[in-house]
């Protein structure tokens, strides 16, 4: 099955379009999950055991996991593994360099963590991508307008035309295998009807509006699509650290009911 | 010791701008070496013995250890406590992200395999490359003009004032620590005259001229400072795979010695 239809799928059985950011600290895992054996993945496991109904993706960082070593990289590939199979992973890694390179990037996410999806970077174009594209059955999300306060150093260079645009129309061209998707940030939902107005129904990737308090309803409004969805929305720490006491899945979960719940609010043309 | 002075003595006293890049591939490693308890490490270890005397740095990209699984981040990991102190290792990652992701991605890099310097993507501005730039001490390349075909998709993106010009601009602006550097293919000989200007005395890491077919002579001469250093011409798959036969270190070693001689006859203001 190709992504989208996996992701919509996924969206339509828990009625959500919230994606759950596993986004792994060790200092903020609580204490009794730190004792068992293999915390990080007793503390994803957790997570999803609690979340599975609410959300349509969830979205693992390979940075947190990376930098714990050979452990984190067991905890992630486990992690992936245990997640239903009718929900999509997005394996958020926003690579990209060279062809020969970037094909060793692709087949370590797609193939070795075997990931639904992933994140690139679009710096060095196209045949930086290419390798992660050819997998037509994959999702290709490419950074476009990102959620960082200094997204504006670069992505809005340019005249009227500025480069985020440029990088929403080319991968609109570039989308032949429909497997193609963008992330754009929350906090720049001024941005992001223009954004969907290029790219049609693309899937769009939205962190930003947790910890990073990007908004909400603004976001849902200009970045669904006509039907109201193929946007995700990821909320990573405000989630799954909603606690970091011995309620931590629990108050997740309520969390993550909270967030499905207003965004569905806020979607157009779908029942609540 | 900072980075350009690290950089600086190891490029006298090899008298060298050479830096072999260790993009190892279990498919070009010759048979016997295969056959050993860590194949990676042992091919490694023999480029390293075989050219040790004749490079400024060492460069492994990250994506085919990561695409080897633990194994290979290990045999990375190995590959990088082997290296002679005085040489620099530039971990060649590309990295990323949001600030609390990129400082995962910094302490991978710098803290777990301990490089002296590592490349970074710069299309989500300051606040994702802060975190590595904290690490006053290292060495941080940002990639601004790469050695790629599709470089063009987005880095020629503007006016006359092209999106890479602008990266060049920034990256100068951003150097209070001194420990900034940029990206530029010898692909691109043409525009790295116009990229010197812009930097000055930073580090420029040059990529393409092996396999890539970039412009030695000019990059040479344009990419280098006024005394002739500064520029870190890297090469690969054209030095470490110039035998995959039992004499693939000698044959390597010849290789490099023949670059390093060629890259010096070019250098303003050296002596060969």
């Amino acid at each position: 099955m190709k992504f989208p239809d996996k992701l919509d799928n996924a969206a339509q059985k828990n009625n959500s379009l919230l994606c759950i950011g596993l986004d792994i600290s060790l200092a903020s895992i609580p204490a009794h999950i730190l004792k068992e054996t293999d915390p990080i993945f007793a503390f994803n496991k957790a997570i999803i055991d609690a979340t599975g109904d609410l959300v349509c993706a969830y979205k693992p960082n390979m940075a947190f996991y990376e930098a714990l070593g050979g452990y984190g990289l067991d905890a992630l590939l486990k992690t992936i593994e245990y997640v239903p199979k009718h929900i999509p992973v997005i394996l958020d890694a926003k690579r990209g360099d060279i062809g020969n390179t970037s094909a060793a990037y692709a087949k370590t996410v797609f193939e070795i963590f075997k990931a639904d999806a992933t994140t690139v970077n679009p710096y060095m174009g196209f045949d930086s991508i290419e390798p992660f594209w050819e997998y037509q059955e994959k999702g290709v999300f490419i950074l476009c307008l990102t959620s960082n306060p200094s997204a504006r150093d670069f992505q809005f260079f340019g005249g009227d035309h500025k480069l985020y645009m440029e990088v929403a129309r080319k991968t609109k061209e570039w989308n032949k295998f429909n497997n193609l998707g963008l992330v754009v940030g929350a906090t720049k939902a001024e941005s992001l009807g223009e954004i969907r107005n290029i790219v049609d129904d693309l899937p769009i990737l939205i962190p930003g509006i947790g910890s990073q308090g990007g908004d909400l309803e603004n976001s849902v409004k200009l970045g669904t699509n006509k039907n109201g969805g193929r946007a995700i929305f990821n909320v990573s720490r405000a989630v799954i650290y909603a606690s970091t006491e011995a309620d931590f899945a629990e108050r997740a979960r309520n969390k993550a009911k909270n967030l499905r719940d207003e965004i569905n609010r806020y979607r157009p043309n779908v029942k609540n």
